[in-house]
């Protein structure tokens, strides 16, 4: 069956942003430390990337079939303007669907249920969107409620050599906690990053 | 010259211990998951690590040549007994010297001095007693305050794969926040930990 994957650049300390809303251009410097352009759907966001972590992103786009967000990233990207830069479709969990949306010709979704409930239609939902493919749920609060839910298969990070010394914790308010992860299962080194892939285990 | 380290098992979401100091069966599970015996100075305190970590904790043990703790871990392990397991001399940052102590023939040295002017006198005595070998500074207080002085070289991460949802985090409180690493300089995929080693690059 396909997995229920969720992933992010983390500092050292466990950041994927710093105080403030900052430390993006540290987290992100391997987006463009390497020599090999890759194109995203969206033709002013083109990343440069070292081989490995051009074959990790690769990789990523071919098993990549849907995503799962939260409001606040869908807020803070203005929807990726109806567009993904993945380009697939996307499963917004959100209390209220916002002003201007559904739009036509424009592959998101709205789960408006709460709680597990919701967690669980969004990611049901995701599943049938990707097919065969896997579902990537984003971000941090996200992700957490699905593996409170028991849902999350996979934890990718990308790690990055940088102490933020604070900001947004990947993971947080894990109630079910401590989980017990199998891996690495993957492990390639980039340029100031390493990217790791762990499997979840549940107890 | 001889290098000040500071290095821990650490989870994946950062902490050294779990929450109220749970999570060593997890964080310290790589310390007897292989076969090959490894002993310290004290008798009782034996590893059963796989070849990939033995090999880890060699290098370790012939590279350390003085250690660096707070007050914290001296009480928690009640001064090891006189004779820390890895048989080098300790520098002991307190406020005040704990009662019985100085020991004959127990290498335990205490600086009393606070702030920034302990910390630098605690690594330059460290660095004394060990002569061409490196400083290890732990726990996460003092690595902290060894890298917001500038004086800290390198972190070592044991990093293993569980999320414990809270506790104490390796680093905090970095008041020079934040600090670019460089590395991975080493890596060695262990069973159940990734064993990591960075340099810290002072801007």
């Amino acid at each position: 069956m396909a997995k229920v994957c969720t992933g992010a650049s983390m500092s050292l300390d466990g950041y994927i942003s710093g105080p403030g809303e900052t430390g993006f251009d540290k987290l992100f410097k391997w987006y463009e430390n390497g020599d090999i352009t890759v194109e995203t759907t969206h033709p002013e966001l083109t990343f440069h990337l070292t081989e490995v972590s051009a074959t990790h992103w690769r990789r990523l786009i071919a098993e990549t079939g849907a995503l799962v967000v939260g409001r606040k990233l869908f807020d803070i990207t203005q929807g990726w303007g109806g567009d993904h830069p993945m380009g697939v479709p996307v499963v917004v969990v959100t209390h209220s669907v916002p002003d201007g949306w559904p739009r036509e010709g424009a592959p998101f979704h709205f789960v408006t249920e709460g709680g597990t409930e919701g967690i669980e239609r969004a990611v049901a939902l995701a599943r049938e969107l990707a097919g065969d493919k896997n579902v990537v749920v984003n971000a941090g609060t996200i992700a957490q409620q699905c593996l409170d839910a028991r849902l999350l298969d996979e934890v990718g990070i990308d790690l990055v050599p940088v102490l933020l010394g604070g900001g947004t914790p990947f993971f947080t308010d894990l109630k079910g906690a401590p989980y017990e992860l199998e891996g690495p299962v993957a492990i390639a080194e980039g340029k100031d990053v390493t990217h790791l892939r762990y499997r979840v285990r549940y107890a």
